[in-house]
């Protein structure tokens, strides 16, 4: 008999996650009821975010989860058995789904589609560059950022999920891109891999804003933000009149959600007449499908290369998680599943 | 002989400006030079971000004054002699010139531009609701806001030069308009003159983030800020989902520009896929006809009632600044000139 294989949350981070914070456990594989279908999740988008969702106050966009409950992420499955109109076993469905083998899912699925996999493109990319992550770095440039060739657009965790997509699309409309990494080797990576004009590591800057100013010395068009925080305070003193900044993530406030970094230039945002927009991408639907056939064209004409930082199996599904939180990880994290004993 | 009387910056301002900061002088009144004209002024525009521009730094979006020089501000005058094609002796023209009796302006003048003064208006309003200062509530709510009929709009320097006109349009508009002030005083011009729907005061507040929502339950959809630090971090945990914030002044930050108080919630920018837009006035040229239209109208329809903290006489300049820079003015600060001689 199948089980169905879950990672709980057994007790809320204080700051950055740890494993013992999580718990692997076996439950029975849920019938679909009237409006359901029994989904195998086959890949997990690991993501910050999901940190926001561990803690217990009112600060974010999604409930938290309770003690005991099933982590959630964005997931790409495969149905098994169907009593939702219009899915049938057989088919790829994205959605916010379970950390387990089995998930049960419905209309009120946060986020649920049908996916077409193109043959020549791996799974794991339909949580990556062809998922959440990829789509959000085209989106964010193009609604937000409204990038045009010629301009300086410095991304923050530059080689991470969105930041090495971000960048990749950004050089390939004509663009400047500079990176900020925190480490020797995420620079590297940076400027070999991604395909940056330059990099900042601000771990080693001894004034991040100057070191920023230097790799810019025209000023910044746009600012593609993905840890809020001290970066963004020196990227504030670094943009150009009019500029554009993108606020896609605040990692540097995950961990510490009730005792975030302060922000100090704001006054910027008034002497540069700067636009600061909020984003995510469950609001721009419409956009979806022209930034997934973008990223799709762009690996297959080569200027896209997606980064994975993959692991296999839901045993490291906390493991994971953790190096993500710790800001170690290079590309999109994401976990494939081993394949359970297949139900019915 | 005539003279020009000058009020000159005598020493850089730590902090708040005080009255030592300043120095009246006497000079000669200037012969404008070809392209120039020579201008009798009379009216000054006191403002905030006069303060910023007595730093020596380059935190701000014009040059820093010099130590002796004469001090500026938008202001009001009557053209005396004109070596500037398309204008004549007579002529009323406002831009950004000194706080003297006489000074000269030319094409290159900022802001520069002619003045149509209507019969039943008086002088002082085309620096305030009129002038800079008005226009800019109009053209932050319209442009930035795009404030819509019942939506809840919240003020900060709610019977400032800015704020007092903003309520008066927004209430006009068909929104709620809640405003913030600093003492009760404020709270009750702001209630029974300018008309706002609720008052939080900042400084009886116990909990000024808690005072907002209990003045605004359903969420704030357009906050218009003109002071920046602890008020727009309370707003930022009070906005409603894509809400917009006109960042138009932080005049918490004015009199410390090393020292600018701190913003801890930024993460709500993305949570609430919030947009800031910063804004000054001099980039919006196309808008101001309309906008100078708008308050011609409301002054006269009676929906606008403007406010004015007006003085008259040279020598009060420097007093009128301090006190706006205190914090404990009402309405629009201005300084009426007294006559001089007149020159030729």
């Amino acid at each position: 008999m199948p089980v169905n294989r879950q990672v709980v949350l057994a007790s809320r981070p204080d700051g950055e996650p740890v494993l013992q914070n999580f718990r692997l456990q076996q439950g029975a594989v849920a019938e679909p009821k009237d409006g359901e279908m029994l989904v195998r999740v086959r890949a997990i988008s690991m993501e910050p975010a999901i940190r926001g969702w561990l803690d217990d106050n009112d600060k974010n966009y999604f409930e938290p989860l309770p003690v005991g409950g099933v982590m959630r992420a964005l997931s790409i499955g495969q149905v098994i058995r169907s009593n939702l109109p219009g899915y049938a076993p057989g088919d790829y469905v994205r959605g916010l789904m379970g950390w387990e083998d089995y998930s049960i899912a419905g209309a009120d699925t946060v986020l649920l589609q049908k996916v077409d996999i193109a043959e020549d493109m791996p799974l794991t990319h339909y949580v990556g560059a062809l998922g959440g992550s990829g789509l959000t770095a085209i989106v964010g440039l193009d609604a937000i950022g409204r990038i045009k060739p010629g301009e300086t657009v410095v991304i923050s965790a530059a080689v991470g999920a969105v930041g090495h997509v971000a960048a990749q699309y950004a050089r390939h409309k004509g663009c400047r891109v500079v990176g900020i990494v925190g480490s020797a080797g995420k620079a590297k990576v940076a400027l070999e891999q991604v395909g940056y004009h330059a990099v900042v590591n601000y771990r080693e800057a001894a004034n991040l804003e100057q070191a920023i100013r230097e790799a810019c010395p025209e000023g910044v068009d746009v600012y593609y933000d993905n840890v809020g925080g001290p970066t963004l305070d020196a990227m504030l003193n670094n943009m150009k009149t009019f500029g554009r900044i993108i606020c896609c993530g605040m990692i540097s406030s995950y961990n510490r959600s009730d005792d975030p970094p302060p922000l100090y230039n704001m006054w910027q945002v008034v002497a540069r007449e700067l636009e600061l927009k909020g984003f995510l991408l469950y609001s721009y639907g419409d956009r979806l499908p022209a930034a997934l056939a973008t990223n799709l064209e762009g690996i297959r004409a080569g200027w896209l290369k997606p980064i994975e930082n993959k692991r296999v199996g839901i045993d490291q599904a906390a493991e994971l998680f953790c190096e993500l939180m710790s800001g170690r990880t290079t590309g999109k994290s994401v976990l494939e599943m081993d394949l359970p004993e297949q139900v019915g």
